[in-house]
């Protein structure tokens, strides 16, 4: 076990288990093909062909392509094919910062397997040279990886609010950080990846954030989605992250993404161009 | 214009005009057409066959490999077609770590299109919230990039000598830093690029480190590279680098990267996703 095998597992996918989604002639996502099949159940909103899956070209504008996907969307949780039903939109476009050619249902995320954003924010203390992390440990009802470890701050992006915006509603959620400390938080790159999860095509960026804390700040959860907070040396977070699964999957890329920028992993390591540069994702 | 230019530009090449170039079953490099008949004139120490450039199995030791390469090159450069031989060896391999196949003249990397490392650092001064980046400006008889903007130290990675050992010597060589300031660089990542240049294929990995200066720090150059420095504020060199190509091609990658890290770039860009995992190259 190691970093190396943290980043690679988040580079893990079978395209043959999936076919291209298409919107307006443009491929936005994969779909597991026995899924595109419930699609083409709903013949006057999909075409399911054999190279792909397709939103109707009819449906040619944001709010009547948003307004028929959703319906199909209601129809398959009502069959209980989809499940977890969020009531939070997603914007699904080409990449970021284009204009979103429908706004999704979280939970449809992964079914469609379309682009999705979120924020992580890495809040950290220093003490002389040596740098901790503050670390949550996820509560352990949440539906997805219930008690891993997991940043101070992190959320997927919904529609129509900023990474900065959304990272300080988080930051006031998740850990009770006050706004003017909050605030501080730079933003400090992104990373990407692209795998199977649960059967399901998952394709992220996420974007990274720093928040250097005051050594007697302490985290309170406010929703109910981390039990408990630590703060732990990098050291000792390398060691976790390197030899266990303990971390939430997407949480240990960030958190290495964090050692390679503070200088905790240097160059003269031999992996230290995959872990530096295998973070980029299939961008 | 703009920093996304930067980034593109350094990602250009027709693989048409190239072949593989093999050592011991393992692409290494990439070579021109032409220059592939050239290297097949020396039949007891490559095989130049139409889809790749190999070298002979029965070099198949590091020690007979380097001297065999090496006395090619050298009739080459005596042949007029290597020029600017600099009697430094960079290593060979097929991804930094692995161990070297062979060593090889600096002056023949771009000729067999071998992947070359490189370490660049970004030399800065906190004014406030402000950070200023101190840029060079090359001399004018440079054989690379003569007058470009470059920064304040940056250098190839030669054989046997590790990337952090390497940037201390090109700051006491390129800059006059002084050894105890010097050796508090931080190892910050690394970025990479693949392109056509100068009708080679270049492909570069550099390893890129910061280190915060004090305000009173005034940089000299010893080595004849660098003609003068001048101290930039981030709005400054972001303006030049999109509007202008007065910085090294390379150099622009790096403070592309410095700038994302800093925060001086946010996610509100349009164009931040791009930016942020556009600098990872094709590794």
């Amino acid at each position: 076990m190691s970093l190396l095998e943290r980043i690679d597992a988040c580079h893990r996918y079978d395209l043959r288990k999936f076919k291209p989604f298409l919107v307006a002639g443009e491929r936005l996502g994969y779909v597991r093909h026995d899924l595109a099949s419930e699609f083409g159940k709903f013949p006057s909103v999909f075409t399911n062909a054999a190279e792909a899956l397709q939103v109707k070209e009819h449906l040619a504008r944001f709010d009547s392509r948003t307004a028929a996907i959703n319906t199909v969307a209601q129809e398959l949780a009502a069959r209980g094919i989809v499940k977890g039903w969020r009531n939070e939109l997603f914007p699904v476009a080409t990449k970021f910062g284009a204009a979103p050619l429908f706004d999704l249902e979280r939970a449809l995320v992964p079914f469609l397997g379309v682009k999705a954003y979120g924020v992580h924010m890495n809040g950290y203390v220093r003490d002389g040279d040596r740098i901790l992390l503050w670390v949550g440990k996820r509560a352990d009802d949440r539906p997805i990886e219930p008690g891993k470890l997991d940043h101070l701050v992190a959320g997927g992006l919904p529609s129509h609010i900023s990474p900065f915006d959304n990272l300080m509603k988080e930051a006031a959620e998740e850990a009770a950080i006050p706004k003017e400390l909050a605030r501080r938080a730079n933003p400090a790159g992104a990373i990407a990846y692209r795998m199977e999860l649960n059967g399901h095509m998952r394709d992220d960026t996420l974007f990274v954030y720093d928040l250097e804390l005051p050594a007697d700040f302490t985290p309170h959860n406010h929703d109910g989605e981390i039990a408990s907070f630590e703060l732990m040396p990098l050291d000792a977070v390398e060691r976790i992250l390197a030899e266990t699964e303990a971390f939430k999957f997407n949480v240990g890329l960030v958190v290495i993404d964090f050692m390679i920028r503070m200088g905790h992993l240097t160059p003269e390591r031999a992996d230290y161009c995959d872990l530096a540069l295998g973070l980029a994702g299939p961008y």
